[in-house]
């Protein structure tokens, strides 16, 4: 058995799980970050022994715990180097949780590499060796899993897929970049376009859903156009081309045998990878016969905890 | 000793090196690839018996021939799968070449990744386990250096930079999309970008640099600037603006330990790259302290053969 944890902004997420990535059980404690990362560590380790005291498993047989961190992650030190949404600045947080189980292996990783990997051994990319996890939600996230493992770069910083810039000098990403692929083709970026595109077409059912709805979002203009509204459907259409060109991008620059689509979006489902899919094949630079697979993830919220837990397989 | 083989559409540059990468001789021939890959595979063990007869060396010192061919490759297999500009489709060029030469192991590789692999081993990113080498020519050319090994991908397409889109619905490619890389941070771009800049700059040193070379070059804008002509710095701003955005993005995918920057633009030297970094590094997703350096390739035309050369080192 392993533990995951899930280290969020708001809550500290874990599960035990079987060797094959099935929660048996699991715990959810508030984070409040704002106590330090010494009282973090601690809910850690005591989320861990609760999660081993409610299903009647000794902390020995758990073979390790691994642990998703959001910012950047130095791995091999187990050290959080920065995550400005908790506050931390390079602490040694594997350290920190191993004070209060002296015993058990703490390997420590980023959050979107830990999902990246969880969807990768047991979600969405299950039988691919090599991978690169996209999760469409408010940002981008990414995570990019070579031979089996998570690729991290040599500083631990790789898979930033959201912050490279599809549209030079276009909108301002909080990165400081302009034109960020995370502006465009994010939820975020979907209820920007939505929005402009409202602007232009007073007629358009968009308006009635999004009253209906109390607001404009990710959802507005797909449900829009699956009611055969036209500017939902040019809303959609430009989207699709946007989140084309940054998976296109990266399929280019890696050819990876899957690219993993979650978040929010990607619950629009299988409608939407058919019609991403000729989009992204219209694109890649053609390499022989090969081209890589387009998947759905399929662990949704899940994929940080169960990914965490496969840290030690490395 | 090893032999490594420059592959072109014009030339087949071969020279036997030692293994560190020096070329102790070298030769060149035709391609004639119209004669079809049997033909070319015969010149190639060909050039490859007379480097070692004109340099004195028997054929089984030669630990391995390495060959960078054009175009997608299998290098598993030692198949060209596909390269246009010599015509080859799914060719066993490796078994073609060892039918000549049957007691001599035959590596092949994309010229790209093999002139990456030889920056790497022996030229401005030696020293450094990875790296993305970056050639801005024509075209833009790149390869990928993963724990010293080029990253193929799962197909063997793996690396092409030029390719990834940074101006959504921008100029069009060849390769069939728009906005690509290479249409704004090749020589091609350069070019197209000074003749642009030009048309709004009657009074521009530009004019008169390029009727004196016949001609706007690639380096038109950058001896314009070094003259003190406003237009020709706004050209180079822009262009190196681009030159940036790609390179920037390549960091925040893959944060690489070095970015080696090769071709003819390279041929600006030091004063390039000291105007490129701020740019770069001002962009760049922070993962922690450690950031990725950014070198001037040094072994020019002949990385494609040294660096084919070390191809049996992985």
């Amino acid at each position: 058995m392993f533990i995951g944890v899930d280290l969020g902004g708001t809550n500290i997420a874990a599960g035990l799980t079987d060797e094959s990535g099935v929660i048996l059980r699991r715990a959810c404690v508030k984070t409040l970050s704002e106590r330090g990362p010494e009282a973090v560590a601690k809910d850690i380790a005591d989320i861990c022994l609760n999660l081993c005291e409610q299903s009647g498993t000794d902390i020995s047989a758990v073979r390790w715990v691994g642990i998703g961190s959001p910012g950047a992650v130095d791995s091999a030190a187990g050290r959080v180097l920065n995550a400005y949404n908790l506050g931390f600045a390079d602490v040694p947080l594997a350290d920190m949780v191993r004070a209060h189980l002296p015993d058990t292996k703490i390997h420590l990783e980023n959050d979107a590499n830990a999902a990246a990997l969880g969807e990768t051994a047991a979600g969405g990319a299950k039988g691919y060796a090599s991978s690169v996890c996209v999760t469409l939600g408010t940002g981008i996230g990414g995570g990019i899993i070579i031979d089996g493992k998570i690729y991290t770069g040599f500083n631990g910083g790789a898979g930033e897929i959201g912050h490279h810039v599809i549209v030079a000098d276009g909108v301002p990403c909080k990165c400081g970049r302009k034109g960020c692929w995370e502006q465009y083709a994010s939820a975020t970026g979907l209820i920007r376009l939505t929005k402009k595109t409202m602007d232009s077409a007073p007629e358009s059912l968009m308006w009635r859903l999004s009253r209906e709805h109390g607001k404009v979002g990710g959802r507005t203009a797909f449900d829009a156009m699956r009611a055969g509204d036209a500017a939902g459907r040019a809303v959609v259409d430009e989207y699709l081309n946007y989140v084309a060109i940054g998976i296109t991008n990266i399929i280019d620059i890696l050819q990876p045998e899957a690219v993993c689509i979650g978040g929010g979006i990607a619950g629009e489902g299988q409608p939407f990878l058919d019609a991403l899919s000729p989009l992204v094949y219209g694109g890649v630079f053609k390499a022989g016969d090969k081209a890589t697979a387009l998947r759905l993830a399929t662990l949704g919220n899940d994929a940080g905890i169960i990914g965490a837990g496969f840290l030690g397989l490395d």
